[in-house]
């Protein structure tokens, strides 16, 4: 028998809202939208992909609709091409054809690309209409929670979005099962970042826990879930809009981002990206003074079989370029997450290029069969 | 000799700004964004037009320069037609290509419509960065105030947009020597509305003051933009997100808006289509008792050489249809503006499409010759 949902709060003064976390969510849909406060008189709109779409679209379509909503749905392809201005450009032109208005709400039912998507769509519909998260993927108990939203930039990534929180985070992690290994190994290099910043001992229970979060075991999924949304949330309610704290959610992106853009998007999945990226954190951390830090991370990051080191393939110029562009360079300098120690880090403006580059040439090294 | 410049105050808790009124302020720029916090670290990008910019951006590009701003710019097309996802993307990518960050500042030197295209790329760049209105147009004393951001999507106006305030609006009134008759026209009409939805006294000083104004006539330009500023900084801090008192400022917007694009974006300017639709308030407000508001509000307008009939080849029904894709209409309802007297308005649901349709007949049938 389904446990009783588990329900979490980000707290932001008026626009706090509920993460309701629990198996065989989606057929109560409309119960919760509604305790959410959104409104049945003007309709809904569903983006999605074309992987969870046909998994999940119809049991939340007939879910809304028996519970008296509207609901219509737009189905994009997978991957992050689709975070584009293109794909959004298009699902702006539905909404305003499906005659959305400002009591309107957009579902995204789907991983973090769909969430990023669609919450940039209802962030700058109209100047902004009510949005809610349906993940459906592992990563997402990370991307759902915290309201940044964002398509590409050729250029560079998560480059175009705005602040947009959801009205309600509806986790049904029973659509967790139809996900692909890879997928699940990825979404678990978030929730071991949430202990790498802020718990060490999360980080120790996710490495002890490593067979059962693979094997997607419910009770286990569902803690590591848990603990992973409420770090986040904790985080999120004490800086929303990243002035300080919140940069320590970035651990292991800035090296992440460019790895995932030099490669090509796709070559890497974002959590296998940040993985390596936390390896290399680690050796900074390591350079400053934390001794042992790199082997306890890798341990970690391995027993979820995450990568930990960089194929020789990627140049490190390239790397260093695309950092330079990143959102995470201010006022000329580079800012890197460093960790003092597992569940520890600080917010560093002071690493010097070459540090990095060295970091990354021993990343390369390290990848090389022996 | 040029006056002390005047310094209102938009009062939003930490987002609060300044708007400073004067003559000669560009020539300044650099002390004022000093004052408003602008740091000088990161580059800036000037919006402006091409008729803004051969004009004026020289000069605000030197006064940056000298007091130790990086100042680039970019050059759009003039019109309504700018304000395009199309054009947003290419100024995020010259903000990218020219490494603005997060600590960068985006400048609009220019009308409404170069105003509210910077204003979303600022927004939006990298989830919001700082943004500082330069208005070089009458209409402006009320589009740069109020954080109201926005490009228009093809199927309807200012549907794409956030909320984004900003650090200072720098209002040179010199600038305002240059325009064209019918844009100050056109930007008066913005100027007697805020009289019309909230100050009998104002809407009477500018029919009285009608000719000076038309003039260009420094004290009551000066006199008059303050004003106007001043009323709608004082309903942009009661309701900051249009959640009711900031729906007033649409007085004439819910017609005026299906004119613009029914007639063809271009052949009525914004000030001459709500115009026309404070005008069609009015008829709306008497049939609902207010007795002679039409001729009244017609004075004010006609004063301002303004425009207060339709022409017949505007169709009736394709108004009625852009009505429902605007904005203003919600949960299946439509929302007007109606004024009660000079100076006082309601937020009214309750205005029934026959009564719209005959109003609007009315005001054709008044634009025949006799
Ligand atoms: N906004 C934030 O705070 C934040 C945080 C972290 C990551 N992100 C973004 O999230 C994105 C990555 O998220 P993601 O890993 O969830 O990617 P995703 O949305 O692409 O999902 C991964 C893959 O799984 C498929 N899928 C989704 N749900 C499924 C299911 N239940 N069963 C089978 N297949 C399913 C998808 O179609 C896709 O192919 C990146 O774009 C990243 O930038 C955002
Ligand atoms: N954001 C808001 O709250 C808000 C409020 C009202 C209107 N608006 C928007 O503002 C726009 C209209 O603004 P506008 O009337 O300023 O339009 P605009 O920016 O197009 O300017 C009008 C014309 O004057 C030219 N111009 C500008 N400054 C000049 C100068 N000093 N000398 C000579 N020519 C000059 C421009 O190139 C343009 O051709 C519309 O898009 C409307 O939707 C926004
Ligand atoms: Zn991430
Ligand atoms: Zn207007």
């Amino acid at each position: 028998m389904a446990e009783t949902p588990k329900t979490l709060t980000v707290e932001l003064g008026e626009r706090s809202y509920p993460i309701v976390i629990g198996e065989g969510l989606l057929a109560n849909a409309a119960e919760y939208l509604r305790l959410a406060g959104v409104p049945d008189k003007s309709p809904l709109l569903i983006v999605t992909d074309d992987n969870a779409g046909p998994l999940y679209l119809a049991k939340l379509t007939e879910a809304l609709t028996a519970g008296g909503y509207r609901a219509l749905s737009a189905v994009v392809p997978h991957g992050e091409p689709s975070k584009s201005l293109d794909v959004y450009n298009d699902l702006i032109t539905r909404a305003i054809e499906e005659g959305l208005d400002r009591s309107s709400a957009i579902l995204a039912l789907g991983g973090g690309v769909i969430g990023d998507l669609a919450g940039f769509v209802a962030g700058t519909y109209m100047r902004g209409i009510r949005f809610v998260q349906v993940p459906t993927t592992i990563l997402a108990h990370d991307s759902s929670v915290g309201g940044k939203v964002a398509v590409n930039h050729p250029l560079a990534k998560n480059m175009i979005g705005v602040f947009h929180q959801p009205e309600l985070v509806l986790y049904d992690v029973e659509t967790l099962k139809s996900l692909p290994p890879r997928e699940v190994r990825a979404g678990l290099a978030e929730m071991v970042k949430h202990g790498l910043i802020w718990d060490k001992a999360f980080a120790e229970w996710c490495r002890a826990n490593a067979g059962r979060l693979l094997a997607l075991d419910s009770e286990a999924l569902a803690y590591g879930l848990e603990q992973g949304c409420a770090i986040k949330a904790r985080i999120v309610s004490r800086d929303e809009r990243e002035n300080d704290l919140r940069a320590i959610l970035n651990l292991g992106h800035t090296l992440g981002h460019a790895i995932e853009a030099v490669a090509g998007y796709g070559r890497f999945l974002h959590g296998e990206a940040i993985s390596i990226g936390m390896a290399a954190a680690a050796l900074i951390g390591e350079e400053r003074g934390a001794a042992g830090l790199h082997a306890e991370t890798v341990s970690m990051l391995e027993a979820l079989e995450l990568p930990v080191t960089l194929p020789a393939d990627i140049g490190t110029e390239a790397l260093m370029d695309a950092m330079q562009r990143d959102k995470k360079f201010r006022e000329g300098r580079m800012i890197f997450i460093v960790p003092l120690a597992v569940g520890r880090v600080e917010i560093a403006s002071d690493v010097d290029a070459d540090t990095v580059r060295s970091v990354i040439e021993r990343l390369k090294r390290s990848g090389e069969p022996s």
